[in-house]
């Protein structure tokens, strides 16, 4: 079974663009015209649906994958649900690797039910989990990755504030426990290394904290890297470089915000919110391509 | 606005039981007369809503509350999830509280989101929250719990094998990371606690550790407990016991495989499985109280 991590890598190259576009459509980002009529759960699945469709069509060429934001779909019932899924079906379609940002989590057969729906369904190339059950937890998911080539992210050092709350909690043989996790997720990954060197298990290491994410990197050397935080949290290309291995691979950066609602701010003003989308990946993609010195 | 949990303690004092029936249906827990038709996700979900009403029915005046597990409801594409609310629903209407076991875990508009689809939707009462992300993916969710008088249980030390993997790893405090979550789960519920002294930010703590849970129980006063791995995952009446307070209050017990599927015991064999489902409930009933001297 292929690696979904190399397939990414390649993807990457030839797009010459480590960036994941984040569909995280919250109504406000969304134009009045797609969303006068989003009076109903539905309608706004509906709308939902339309914008990132339109999106994904701009971009396509631009960014190897997308990844959706599971809350923002849930948030309208099952409509939601079925928009975040026809939304993939879509991406999948336009060659894009998708990614689902559900931070699932449990143990056992509830996990095995998990990896079902969201991998060996077929829908997602790669979802993201929490760690915080361990190996009871990530089992029933790497099974899945190994048997259907598929890939997950497990949360290690978060970008938000607070995340230092839990994850920098030092050991008594002076470990962070984001270390620690980091060291599990090597582990975890080890028989499902590809042709790059990384494995079908990744991390997720945000962009805010470039020292620590330098740290990971150094350490984790399987271990690919989703990293949130550019743009509206705060992280720039340079803070984002701190996650790359010395031949600028070994991770992607997510944007949303400034992906997709990037026709609100005044350096895309006037744009078409789709036409937007793609000068903002475009921009994002140079900013990188600086900050890697490529 | 109301404290949940004291809702949920009248609820339990009530019906004499501490326990929460798990709706975690797997296909193979269903009778054949339901899954027989069952060949797709739509009516696979069909199948599942039916099953869960019937049960209601049976076991709404025995036991306060029910659980419902998302991952065997996810399972089944938006379908699932609408069998899911449409569960969660029915036992709204007959007087349950409902619990959704989502693990949801994520930070600012985000973990907001989850709150609204969950929480602020009037779905659920409670759901079950994963504390990785700190504060930031607590906040959204205890505004919502005190706003509009709900619940979250979050996970602390979980029963599964491999929890300790993570959650006991000692600081240099000396402390385990579940203790350390445990403390913070305090200090997030301090300002919604009811009139029996427990507030509405609860933690899942397994009923397979009891030296554990007794640890947590003497140091956590105002955080009540939802107690996973009763009776299939090994746990007994005397190991949940130690999650209790001096009053017998302070905790509920779940129960899942062992209601919902009692019928394919030796024990039950023969009745439907409603009827079996009921006579488990007031079965697991006898044991907790035995097992809190009542």
């Amino acid at each position: 079974m292929n690696n979904i991590t190399d397939t990414l890598i390649d993807s990457i190259e030839q797009t010459s663009n480590p960036t994941v576009a984040g569909l995280d459509p919250r109504l406000e980002y969304l134009p009045e015209q797609l969303t006068k009529c989003a009076t109903s759960p539905e309608s706004a699945a509906g709308a939902i649906t339309e914008f990132n469709c339109r999106i994904i069509d701009e971009i396509k060429d631009v960014v190897p994958a997308v990844k959706i934001q599971s809350a923002f779909y849930e948030l309208y019932s099952y409509y939601g649900v079925r928009a975040m899924e026809q939304t993939a079906a879509y991406a999948k379609k336009n060659g894009l690797i998708v990614m689902a940002d559900v931070k699932r989590n449990d143990i056992g057969s509830t996990a095995e039910a998990y990896a079902a729906a969201y991998l060996k369904s077929g829908l997602y190339d790669y979802i993201t989990v929490n760690p915080y059950p361990g190996y009871d937890g990530i089992k029933p998911f790497t099974d899945v990755c190994k048997a259907d080539g598929k890939g997950i992210f497990v949360l290690a050092r978060m970008s938000n504030p607070s995340a230092a709350q839990l994850q920098n909690i030092v050991d008594t043989d002076g470990q962070p426990l984001y270390i620690r996790v980091g060291e599990l997720i090597t582990e975890w990954g080890q028989s499902t290394i590809g042709k790059y060197g990384y494995s079908a298990v990744g991390a997720v290491v945000g962009a805010t904290n470039p020292d620590e994410a330098r740290a990971l990197r150094r350490q984790l050397k399987s271990v690919f890297f989703l990293v949130p935080g550019y743009g509206a949290q705060g992280g720039k290309g340079k803070d984002a470089a701190a996650a790359f291995d010395e031949n600028g691979r070994g991770a992607i950066v997510n944007n949303s915000r400034g992906i997709i609602a990037a026709y609100k701010t005044d350096k895309y003003k006037g744009l078409p919110y789709y036409k937007a989308a793609r000068e903002a990946a475009l921009a994002m993609r140079a900013d990188l391509r600086n900050a890697l010195g490529k």
